[in-house]
């Protein structure tokens, strides 16, 4: 089925963080996978906690993700190849990759039109359609396994996903040289927001949150500005008190927290013309002063998963425009991954990275 | 001020639609205005009825626009130029010209972004910024009235007006060639949005309404399908009669009639990564499922006014590509203008049209 | 004319279009070709003769196509399906499919950004990598048989073909409702950019040829005003005759004819900040005015093969949009595809038709 | 530096570059121009020189521009607002302003559309419709006079001219972050385009020139790699060297030296689906491979003058994204304009600066 290139491969343990319910994450020591001709199977090295592992883990349920059925966490994940399936042209054993979580239809209408995020029968890693990557062992197709340069670090390479969901949410955002961004919400996403805002050119970013431990790292990591939102503050206080810190309402606005508050300050914030752009799930019904800002032509858009920007932000990472490293701040082995997601849970750390 | 040519201009009355409060609306001769050298006088010959007008005359306010001051109604008009300022080099006296209602600053940033509709300073007629055109003797700035060819009508320039709207909100959904359309509201603005989509190539068009009548008019005007929605029907019968009806969600939809339950509909019924598009004003505050919405990357805008849409408005008509003349259903003159606000208020004709 | 499902499947014979060498094409009975899992049969019911099928009869070359080894002929197919591979969901034997003649590699850069016309390793029908479809039984991948609706006959089926490589032209020059269009060349795909341009609302489209019969055809078919070339005129006077007929410079040129004089013509025709579009393989090197034309911020757009017009363009042709019947003039059997060819070389038919 | 509104103004010599025929320069005091109410007067502070300048002072021809009567030199300029229009509300005096050398109609299509950059009757600083500001006293239209952030220097006010028309060229190319782009031509807007394209993301940037000196100077404003370019080198081998010094074809390239052999490289080099785009005014007519460009859609687009990059480049510039500072390299008195006209045209200085 595949071909062993250079010396008969030694395989070892393959312990796999597996979700059963909430707070029951346990680590098994599962069989190896074998891969298909087009796959290649990686050892992990480095995997990322994210914010739906959080979820999944506290309550078992995530947007339209429920753990039924054990659940292998783990979709931000980086390693090296030790088989390739005879298929395979793209990679060797030995290269080190970071791993974009999806296996889409390659089929369906938005495949082909370049918007595989929106495939109506995605394989997407740690929910109920494909295993995550939380594990030493892990199958992949070849193409979605991103060849990562020398000079960038397998936690890097991990904390890549996020940023290319960050980047996505940019791209779908258009946020163009010299314009300025507010960013609701200072977790893991909206920070890596602010970081592609900059990247992209963005010339004043403003970020916004209820912790202002969450802010200092905002500032440190790339944001010009900073609100910080008390929990019953009136939304146009919150409106008023961006417009005055940026010296003008933002051309963009990204919510990143989800909270029916930040839709609709987002609304009322953005410039005439401009864009709010909602990354991440929020309430169900929401009431929004929505035709206030249709007359006004904000357009509002959603961003979901990725497409076609691991490439992009590789390139980005190793030109040193985003200086990912900065953002991750801790680090666990697999078998301390429940440490880590109650870590996770408290809020006060950025990233944290599982090592196999 | 300015050149006659030819002959020395006889000027007739000036009989002119004033409103001063609901329901209060007079015919007064008022004096015929001097000209800039930008500008030109025009002897109106057709001027349409439009739904702000009739928010106006029955409530006195219409969106940000109030008649505290007596305020000259009309801004869908038509007629001659009988005199040109001296600088005025793209019009002569004799020209049958289609008047934009605006005259945007040309200096603030949306001008110079050729994002004229969301002026910082406009004079738009029939506002508390500049009288409308419902009288023999109007003068507008040059470069905002549109030469007619000799195969358009009088009426059909009026007519160009709400047409141009329409298109710019066809516009700002991005329809495309081949596209699935449904349009929620049957009044003039959906209608013409039907029309438009036909134009550009829209291959199933659905329109809704809770008048039969109005889909019956919709129907021979373009429209493929219809679905006649009840007042107290749940949006997810709507929505499934709508799929039903088309065979498949809508790649965009359009809001034209500005309840809530058709935003909320719009939301729900669009397909995955298509556009809903609001045109006109809807109610201040309401309850969406927008989240559900924007993870599945359809976008929300809205469209304000025109920006060039006048030129391939009048081309469109010119061509035969939309059959604007189908769509004028009555005809008044001057002296019976609240006849016609009163017809208009009824919902029972599409497009009157006033006579000087 | 099919094979129910649960019977056992009786084949005819398999009877194929192989070109050998320049005016060497045979006709041979070949084996049924075995569809893998994904893949379909198709009894082939209506096959298109293209320019690209005359070159390679002529010449044996086409662009970077050789004719090496005998090579199947025929890319404008359609047919019913005989046989569906076990993972086809989307087909069922009877379907009637219109086939997009391409099975690109679905995992390079360009299949993942939308646009598989640019793929780095496709199967494109009768080039080098791909037989063609010119036979009784041919398999292609599913997901590019695109199910034809019951008004639409097999022969329109055959030719959404070169509708498709128009429309995607058309698409890259990004005509809009009300804009004016040249089309240099009025050849079959000249002629289907005219009717893809009237479909999306151009509303004067000018169309040029040397031969005064195609320009006939061409007004049949929805030009509006047409200019009769004379080889050895200048390109200056070119340029005055279309701009005089159009009454202003096109907003978009379409060279459709792959002349080199045609290139100079549309750079020096169209509009500042316009649209020049070439469809189709012109001279290797020529000499051009570009500088001129970039100076005006014209852009000079190519387009190659189809991506993601063939469901567009079925449904244009299905809802009246695109009178794809009109363009089809000839039709022979598959003993007579020689004739067939030796026909299309002339230059007297429009599009020819083989029926199996 | 200036005189406060409500004092009287004490007006100083009006000193003034002014050209009467290649090589013929002189300095003459000229009569303060009086102000319309929507323009400022400005007293001029810096002055950049142009290529364009130096061709007109070399040949006494730019482009479409010539010297028949006197021409004011000058169209980077900064200063100070000393008076301004009673209809001006943006702007007062003492604001510290960056002069946008341009006044278009706001009339034609183009101004409406946002492309003013085309405008068909635009005053254009120091060509034949309008005197350039190489002067003490300057009268400019306000709305293109950019009021300029405290941390903002009067050089770089100067400068950012040069920098809104690269910006604009990189808008046009659609320079994405996370691409590659290569830059033909070393010389001032080369290495403007190499910093605007880092500012927007790009992640590798490569740059050639004939001259090593300009190369070093492009590596320590920018670029990370660069070719230089022997006379007499074939095309391919040129291709070849940037093919393996970024690793792979840049996405875009910019031709920003207006050589034939640039052009046919641009379109050789660039990958696939990417852009060449070319800034500045090249041959007449020249032999190019476009047809093999245009199959691969390689989009080939030109850049002319400036379209709304202003705000964005002072933003940019104020924010730290382009270290504008570190491209000024000469500073001469006014009085010494013809030196520094001939040290630009000895091609050794990147940007000069004329200080009143």
């Amino acid at each position: 089925m595949f071909i062993l290139r250079n010396n008969p491969l030694k395989m070892a343990d393959n312990y796999t963080a597996v979700l059963y319910a909430p707070y029951d994450v346990r680590i098994e020591d599962l069989p190896i996978p074998d891969i298909g001709e087009d796959e290649v199977l990686i050892e992990m090295h480095s995997i990322g906690i994210c914010g739906s592992d959080v979820k999944l883990y506290t309550t078992g349920i995530c947007g339209a993700e429920m753990v039924k059925d054990p659940m292998v966490l783990g979709h931000e994940g980086a390693g090296v190849v030790v088989k390739v399936g005879k298929a395979v042209k793209s990679l060797a054993v030995g290269d080190r990759v970071s791993i974009e979580p999806t296996q889409p239809c390659r089929a369906c209408q938005y495949c082909k039109l370049g918007r595989y995020n929106l495939c109506v029968k995605p394989h997407y890693c740690s929910t109920m359609t494909a295993p995550g990557n939380l594990c030493r062992y892990y199958k992949h197709v070849a193409d979605f396994c991103h060849k990562m340069p020398d000079d960038m670090s397998m936690d890097e390479g991990a904390a890549v996903q996020p940023l290319a969901i960050a980047m996505h949410a940019c791209n779908r955002a258009g946020i163009c040289l010299g314009q300025t961004v507010t960013i609701l919400g200072a977790g893991p996403i909206g920070i890596l927001c602010a970081m592609t805002a900059r990247a992209m050119g963005a010339s004043k970013i403003l970020i916004t949150d209820v912790m202002q431990s969450r802010l200092d790292t905002a500032r440190e990591l790339g944001a010009d500005c900073t609100v910080l939102i008390e929990r019953e503050a009136p939304d146009q206080d919150v409106v008023d008190d961006i417009v005055a810190q940026l010296g003008s309402p933002p051309d963009v606005t990204i919510d990143a927290c989800g909270y029916a508050s930040a839709q609709r300050i987002a609304m009322m914030v953005t410039k005439t013309g401009g864009v709010v752009l909602v990354v991440g799930i929020g309430a169900t019904k929401v009431e929004v002063p929505l035709t206030q800002a249709l007359l006004r032509e904000v357009d509002i858009r959603g961003s979901f998963r990725i497409a076609n920007t691991y490439p992009p932000a590789i390139a980005a990472v190793s030109s040193g425009a985003i200086p990912l490293k900065k953002f991750i701040t801790h680090h666990y082995p697999l078998q301390k991954t429940k440490e880590a997601l109650e870590l996770a849970k408290s809020g006060d750390a950025m990233k944290i990275i599982i090592h196999i």
